[in-house]
């Protein structure tokens, strides 16, 4: 028993807010069985992956142990959580768990594959619990932003462990089970070996507040506006769309949801029983009979993306809707950092059309789905583990999570991306580092986020591109001048020459002067033609660009 | 004197919160005299500008008639104000009017460029005036957060016009002089036609707070440190860096300036008498031999900027300095929106090293310069000007601020970058719209932001970029095979096989189908070719790229 060890691996989500992907193993070493928590995918961006569609995680590791993979258990079905499911399903081949609401979206993003809807298989909440290998696993209800989120109680020969999934203690969550601290101290009371937590908030000095206290701020703003309505949220966020759309029908106005994700998600609740109530919607073409002071759009967008509902209102109009001086938009959200350049772009527009923006800057129009400080150490409080492992966080968030367990009497410990932990003993241990990266969906490719692929891509967008032809006859002498085409780059530089011509002539010459051995090798004939071109580009534009030499030898 | 007029014409800055340019005329229609206030720059992002280095306002409008300006102000040396003055000094060959301060900083811009110091005319605070063709002109002190910020008194023959330049309401700044609101009431009692106003921080809604009051809890904050102390602000807040570098002298640490720009402004303020008193600084080699409780490093790069010194440090050493465990690092600034992540990056390498990382998110430990909601009022009220045109700040702001204007009884005016208003009558009108935008400069080139130039790089960055060859002989048929090079795309897509491989058979196959008259027309080749390349990839890998053909013809 002694050679059987417990380990915690996360190959996503430890070190960054997104790409959640946790590993827990239970065996003699390099024999352990695993279960896989969460999968999910974060979000590219101009900076660093331009032209990416989406961000995986890299779980190589994994995939080459994946006959020891018993199953993948989904905590709630935020696509930080629940989006690599179908883009790695073929890799893992296990069967995936979840409860219904989170069950039905991961079903839906599997169907798209062409994967039968049987990978995933529904669990009720605790005390249901599932066998998996050595674990046995229960779903903790908890609130969050998103229905039926779940903490997962893991059982292990070495003892319990909790993974609570994202989290906030949330007495009135409006849709969905409120925090019961009674169940959780009940699962908690035989002892809990260790903690593994959310640690997004925790640098939020104040408790968290309640999802039902931004009813009455939005039911007031609504009935105040002279205008149409229209009100952004996170799509997923089924209980402030709920919210939302309740303030509308309080003050008269029909419906309508606009965007793919708000309506799936409304349907998903709806089909899995989680809402009702829900107030009658109405079809954008029939909202244009309708006068505006009675109509209220729930609308995608809320972070500003360029192809989402809210952008679309905000360039004119959208399903024959348009927004007009007067009207009232509302963001129920707040904007996730690095998103700010595209929310802010959005408000102009509108401002632009003299729509009045409303954002959450007051305070009243939004809450977070996530534990605040005080909260966190609440949730230590009752289930006092012997270790907290913080999770889902940047690095700073760990680390003050870390800080913050230790100082209150438990052993916090920093486990980023790869840091395989060995929790069998008293403390803690490192037992190896997993190599673990990015995995990047390119179109309908997969790439390694060092391949390189990426890297060329944003040298060719900071510094443009050159491509120098030359043809070669057959005693290897230059046939005709050399050619060059520049794309990203101006067109005349500092001499007042075209700068193709300037290129042209200093490659020209260098030909003309070139040996023998120079003109037969295409290495160095390549090497020495980018040197110039750089070195030409840089005296004329002031710029080094991305160079692609093509050397044609007629032999 | 009827046909003459009073013009207002924002060339940037207003509708963007950034590159200030401001044009005032007065005269007969097409033969007014001009004034310029403000030729600032504003900042590219990977987003927008990838590889751009500077953006400034297209002035073409103005350059067209350089012969009829008389003069250009600087409010204050903030980039925004004077970053563009060197750049476009030969264009517009205009004296350049300013405070010592910002007189000192605009003389070193321009030196870079080789253009002398006496291009720029040191003014001395009101009641001096300058008197540039029919407008007089006098600078105004009034707080911000960098020394010797004026507005303009700006006298015309329609009357006096107020010209904020970016402002705060601060009673007891630190550095130059407090907000004098007799002053400004004795200047304002004779009636103002105008006042043209910074909108920053309009939706703001306290009072805002003066520079004092960060510094007690600065002081505790380094007073309490056990080792090193790294701190960072904006460069130009002289008045904070002072702040800083005092808490660390009363702490008994030596201080070092580390960044060009902190000790370029350091020196500014010494040299024009705006700055006594700051402590001691030793040179950052001095520094190595001091232990490192007794250190404050006063650094740039409060953005996050990749090359300043933060972020160096954030790295790794940096001038022989490097950061450790149980080390502080202060962002005393505020993260300007889109800055976020390069903000973030640095946390978090700082949070790896062990280093603690306090941020104004609690609030105390920085003051914007701007005034806020109350503090605009109260500006609007001691002036109590005919009307009201909000500049410095995008659409929403000017809208919020023109509505404020509006309410109170006065005449609130949204006139953005290229409207031209008339402000001769009772009511401004709109005289014209003049063509503006954006010139960037890239590398050593400007360039205009519609020339397609960025365009092209950005469709690079997004789609990559493929270079295919092609070569035909004396009759037109093809040369051996086509040839492509990728840039920028997976290597290998669905079929399994290299793209590149993929790409050539299919052009191959289509030069051997194609006709001659196709074969002898490189307009029609080149597109066929171009539409197979992005068709084949998109097959393959899921993506279009750009594509460069090149025929070379043996003829």
């Amino acid at each position: 028993m002694s050679s059987e060890r417990l380990i915690y691996l996360p190959l996503g989500g430890a070190g960054e807010i997104g790409m959640n992907a946790y590993v827990y193993g239970y065996g003699a070493p390099d024999k352990e069985r695993f279960i896989l928590v969460d999968l999910g995918v974060t979000f590219p961006d101009m900076d660093g992956t331009p032209g990416v569609d989406l961000i995986l995680p890299d779980i190589t590791w994994l995939r080459e142990r994946a006959d020891r993979l018993d199953a993948v258990f989904i905590t709630h079905a935020h696509e930080d959580h629940v989006g690599a499911v179908a883009h790695f399903f073929d890799d893992l081949k296990a069967p995936i768990y979840a409860r219904a609401f989170t069950a039905n979206i991961a079903r839906g993003k599997l169907a798209e594959f062409g994967i039968s809807e049987t990978a995933v298989r529904t669990v009720s909440a605790w005390p249901e619990q599932v066998t998996a290998g050595p674990f046995t696993v229960g779903f903790l209800p908890i609130s969050h932003s998103i229905p039926e989120s779940a903490a997962l109680v893991i059982d292990t020969p070495d003892g319990r462990v909790i993974h609570s999934g994202d989290f906030k203690l949330d007495a009135t969550p409006v849709v969905g089970e409120p925090f019961d601290p009674d169940l959780w101290a009940e699962v908690s009371k035989g002892g809990v070996k260790a903690l593994i937590c959310d640690s997004t908030n925790v640098f939020s000095p104040d408790p968290g507040r309640s999802e039902a206290s931004v009813g009455p701020a939005i039911e007031e703003l609504v009935a105040a506006a002279p205008g149409m309505v229209v009100a952004t949220t996170f799509a997923s966020n089924v209980a402030r769309v709920k919210t939302l759309a309740e303030a509308g029908q309080r003050a008269g106005r029909s419906i309508v949801l606009m965007g793919r994700a708000m309506r799936r998600m409304i349907e998903a609740a709806q089909e899995t029983g989680v809402l009702s109530g829900f107030p009658t919607v109405v079809s954008a073409e029939a909202a244009q009979d309708i006068p505006r002071e009675n109509l209220m759009l729930l609308v995608t967008g809320s972070q500003g993306e360029r192809r989402a509902a809210s952008a679309q209102l905000a360039r004119g109009k959208y399903q024959g809707l348009e927004m007009k001086e007067g009207d009232l938009f509302l963001f129920s959200s707040k904007t996730i950092p690095g998103n700010e350049r595209g929310v802010i772009r959005i408000m102009n527009a509108f401002s632009e059309k003299g729509v009045d923006v409303v954002d959450d800057s007051t305070g009243h129009y939004h809450v977070s789905g996530h534990a605040n400080r005080p909260d966190i150490e609440r949730l230590h409080d009752i289930v006092r583990p012997q270790i907290v492992i913080p999770m889902h966080g940047e690095h700073r968030h760990l680390r003050e999570h870390a800080k913050l367990a230790t100082a209150r009497g438990m052993q916090g410990v920093v486990a980023v991306n790869g840091m395989m932990m060995d929790l069998s003993g008293n403390a803690p241990t490192v037992a190896e580092y997993v190599e673990t990266g990015r995995t990047y969906l390119d179109g309908s490719v997969k790439i390694g986020a060092l391949d390189g692929v990426v890297r060329d891509r944003i040298r060719m967008a900071l510094n443009g591109h050159v491509t120098v032809t030359v043809i070669l006859d057959e005693s290897d002498e230059p046939l005709g001048d050399p050619w060059c085409d520049i794309m990203g780059l101006a067109e005349t530089g500092g001499s007042g020459t075209l700068l193709v011509e300037v290129l042209e002539e200093d490659l020209g010459q260098f030909l003309g002067r070139a040996k023998g051995k120079t003109l037969k090798d295409d290495d160095k004939l390549e090497e020495e033609m980018r040197r110039i071109v750089r070195k030409t580009a840089q005296d004329e534009i002031g710029k080094k660009p991305e160079v692609t030499v093509v050397i044609s030898r007629m032999r």
